[in-house]
């Protein structure tokens, strides 16, 4: 929907359409939405033959985004599909939700600068307070199995201009963010709104003397002014040639 | 893929192709997988139409993600698409972003039993050791906005069969995980193994008594054995109601 610019979007999640029933209410549902303003658009994931020829009733444009690419891929694998519900989101392999608990543990240990078990992290990230290590960290986890650790700078180290020593033997793991100064005065604003943690001279301070810092030391670095979590996190693993633990 | 049983795949992402140099060498990676081994499916996100004119000359069934719909939306919509790419992740909505962030940190700082900050919390998890509380709470507060915090049942509680005192006023905001004993003997088999904790009766002694306590308060609860942390999520918000701060 994000192709169509200026589209007003009100999104319903209707979960769990398990049986005949629940479909019959799901069509329920968007004929009553129907009613009350534009036709419904539907992106159905149904998998189960009979659940969608009932929602396909509904009153609104059905978009089909599973069987619409089951059928081509039945024909090229020559092989019949299960058509069969639940078969993505199962734990089908035990490794893997393994790598991602354990990941998801290891960038909670190692948040913010705690912890300080750089050895077994496949990345650093590095940058100033509000810069988004955290989240990205604890995607990089959940959606990719990746041991991510974050080091907040501090005012001591951009006044150094040195890194941290504890950070000094993990160099080639380390990966900077930066931000715009507009941006982070406002995410900073919404915590701490009127102090010097949220002042335009002592973001523009920080944001120059951690540029300066990367730059000193070649530390790659990523501008995430105009980047969501998941677009942070996969940039950083294609810069960085990380290996994803799990399947995207 | 998951729909088709039995099949090996070997997926692999090219992300980034953003230029009509990228495209051709998307093309050449393409076409050397389909050299040494079955035809390469694709899958593809491409929206400019000119990337997208140079990857269908890939050898390999190409399936293409988006213009399957987007075509049908124009039409529905009567309204053409940017057909640009970077519109699905960027930071379109700051308010989105910030929710997002703030209860990222919300639950690390409410995790297992530490801060205590229930009064925020719009659920608060509740189960024994590595049922999976972590991960689905950092999942909700990622994918849905979500404020979630955990506590961890200690041998304390279980024993008294009671609710911690703690979480006696937040009755409301319980949500109880459970797991069959073989697969938490498997997780905890790898944290700690040949452990007590990681013993058969000693788990089956805590499932036991955790599920007796869920029972006796009535609190609502979830078997994780065949979950993934996408599901858990998913069914927590559908049993209970509470309201997603970010689109799925």
């Amino acid at each position: 929907m994000t192709q169509f610019e200026g589209q007003e979007i009100r999104p319903v999640t209707l979960p769990f359409v398990s049986t005949v029933d629940k479909a019959h209410e799901a069509v329920r549902r968007i004929n009553r939405a129907a009613q009350e303003g534009l036709r419904p658009v539907i992106f159905s994931t149904l998998v189960q033959d009979d659940l969608r020829a009932v929602v396909m009733q509904a009153n609104g444009l059905f978009l089909d985004l599973f069987s619409a690419f089951v059928e081509p891929l039945e024909r090229e694998l020559k092989t019949r599909a299960t058509h069969l519900s639940g078969r993505a989101h199962g734990i089908a392999d035990p490794a893997a939700y393994t790598a991602r608990i354990n990941a998801t543990n290891f960038s909670l240990a190692n948040d913010d600068g705690t912890g300080g078990d750089y050895g077994q992290a496949d990345v650093i990230l590095l940058g100033v307070s509000r810069v988004g290590k955290t989240p990205t960290c604890v995607y990089l986890a959940l959606q990719y199995g990746v041991f991510a650790a974050n080091y907040p700078l501090t005012e001591d180290d951009l006044e150094a201009g040195r890194l941290p020593a504890r950070l000094e033997g993990f160099r080639r793991k380390l990966f900077a963010l930066t931000i715009g100064p507009d941006r982070l005065q406002q995410i900073r604003h919404e915590r701490r709104p009127d102090s010097r943690y949220s002042s335009r001279q002592q973001i523009q301070y920080e944001l120059r003397a951690a540029e300066a810092l990367f730059a000193r030391y070649g530390i790659p670095s990523l501008d995430t002014t105009e980047c969501s979590i998941e677009e942070i996190a996969s940039r950083i693993l294609n810069t960085t040639g990380i290996e994803r633990r799990l399947r995207p």
